[in-house]
């Protein structure tokens, strides 16, 4: 079977559908699966046919370079239905132009922007009845990229396989985010690869993670690797904070990602005339803030997290509450957000975009 | 059939060699795969019954995060077969234990001591007729550990799998290395993953690499990614000059891996009277010392490149050569850890092991 669609995609579905398997009242993030999933091989020197499979395993030579030198970029996205049964993404062409941006700092080939557009709107299409919609709830798109090209030598694969798979989730976090501020380990170098969504980028800070949350704190912020004083990102999302009724964030750097959620955010702020500096700042403002009481609110933003409040963060030692307040710029970016995204609002930014 | 080895390795042996289609005399570097392969599965908190099976490909669900996440770390070592086609390693526990040491900075598992040895053992007499005996080859062994573990939630996966797999292979590199030092992009961070043999590490050098190779160059020189004045490594091997009679190389730090080559070669200065310098030396240093005529050798360690004299380097836009030496320091620890390494000559150090 062939849809007919410029690119000849290619498509077999399941006859064997999960569907009625899944529970999409009590959904983890990332951990189901819907019934089919998007391939595309790149051999050859170019992308070769690309199809729509039941979601299955895939066969790899154990040489391939993936297993060896960590050769691979992601995307997450999101698709969500409205009340007319009507699917929706969010700003999906950021992802595309941003999965190349990854590939070419690992010296990987671009993926074509049609296939990549073709490819997610039919798999929604087909797997429609995976997107959730109880509320809180969407279902995580997420492309990826990895090296299958085979051998020990220390270079860029010569093969590569391209996926878009997805997982009806619900939200990443549960409640408030209690965060560590890094003073010893780092995420990335100047002139290394944090800008890109890089899987390297997020094996190495599992180990600082696990002993933040030992400590009891949810996730790690990660800060510059040579003072530790400057406030980069979270690893799963960007990081904004609120000195007096200032919304702050670190500029995108090649040490940080240039986050989609993170420049919708700055775009309703200026919407909404709210004081916005994008400037560095450090751990010693934040701790005087929070002494001197201005420091009024931290949150996090991701396609994954959304806008998720931080309630407390540690350093050296110390912590400090954020204190609870109303109407605050967290709750008000998340609600326009997501209005946005599920079609309860008006999109002036134009950056709802319908799967047709 | 299990061998009745202490730790119940089971071995399938296959009915199909491909040793008759290898050609030793023009072997290139991992490329070709020996007939086994050692593998072992982590699941439910420990490691399950290790296995030897016939090399072939590995079943992954697309979800599985070393796809998405980089989780995964890997060793380097050779077997060597002398002139009674007895098997030797060289200084095999290292490599047992800097597994490790990659693997908790990856928030993975450690692999059992005697799983690793007895697995590795075991493999190289099945395949023992794949070690090459022909002048400057030998049988390139790949330990390796990554996630199987399944979900989109970033976070250490629960599952891993351990391989080894070998590759009969000619030198790494052919001839003299030209090296550019870099000046823009970097391997690591404080407080990173650099002295870890990391997956994720490799990927972020091969589009530096690439530039560099387009400038005539082969390799880059990593260096400090806050000044880049400190040289560090060049991401297969550690670097080594000598300014006069002097061998200097950089301390191991968490941006520098400690290669056994690297400390087999101090052990070796230190026998022969060499004056040693660990310490950080800088590119204006190496700059200085090749216009004022002191700069006499550069050169790479590595278990894949063995010792690999650098012909050249580059640094901002000029070339700085170095001199052709009559009885090289590179030459002669190249011969002395070579003698060890196939059985040629005493071996005062310990390092030599015997496969029985």
């Amino acid at each position: 079977m062939s849809t007919g669609t410029s690119i000849n995609l290619k498509v077999e579905k399941t006859k064997n559908s999960k569907l009625s398997q899944i529970d999409f009242n009590n959904l983890p993030f990332g951990q189901t699966f819907s019934d089919h999933m998007f391939v595309c091989d790149y051999k050859d020197g170019k992308w070769q046919t690309p199809q729509i499979i039941p979601y299955q395993n895939i066969s790899l030579d154990p040489a391939a370079k993936i297993f060896h030198y960590g050769q691979s970029v992601f995307e997450g996205m999101k698709a969500y239905k409205d009340d007319q049964d009507q699917i929706w993404l969010f700003r999906p062409l950021e992802n595309q132009k941003r999965i190349n941006i990854s590939s070419e700092r690992l010296a990987m080939p671009a993926f074509p922007k049609n296939y990549f557009m073709e490819g997610l709107e039919t798999l929604l299409k087909i797997d429609k009845e995976w997107i959730p919609q109880t509320p809180g709830s969407s279902l995580y798109i997420r492309p990826f990229i990895f090296a299958t090209g085979v051998g020990f030598h220390a270079s860029p694969a010569d093969e590569y396989k391209f996926i878009i798979a997805c997982a009806p989730s619900g939200p990443y976090f549960s409640g408030n985010v209690k965060v560590l501020i890094e003073e010893k380990y780092s995420r990335s170098a100047n002139g290394g690869v944090g800008f890109a969504k890089a899987g390297g980028n997020y094996a190495g800070q599992f180990y600082p993670t696990e002993l933040a949350v030992k400590k009891g704190y949810h996730q790690v912020i990660w800060t510059d690797d040579n003072t530790h004083e400057y406030i980069e990102e979270a690893g799963a999302m960007n990081i904004f904070v609120r000195i007096g009724d200032t919304l702050i964030t670190s500029p995108t750097s090649d040490r940080i990602l240039d986050g989609v959620t993170r420049k919708s955010i700055l775009d309703i702020a200026k919407d909404e005339n709210i004081p916005v500096e994008v400037r560095k700042f450090t751990v010693t403002e934040l701790v005087e803030a929070s002494k001197n009481g201005t420091l009024k609110e931290m949150f996090g933003a991701g396609t994954a997290a959304v806008v998720s409040p931080i309630s407390l963060f540690g350093h050296k030692g110390e912590n400090y509450e954020l204190p609870e307040i109303e109407n605050s710029y967290a709750s008000r970016f998340k609600k326009r957000i997501t209005d946005i995204q599920y079609n309860r609002a008006e999109d002036k930014f134009g950056w709802r975009y319908l799967v047709k």
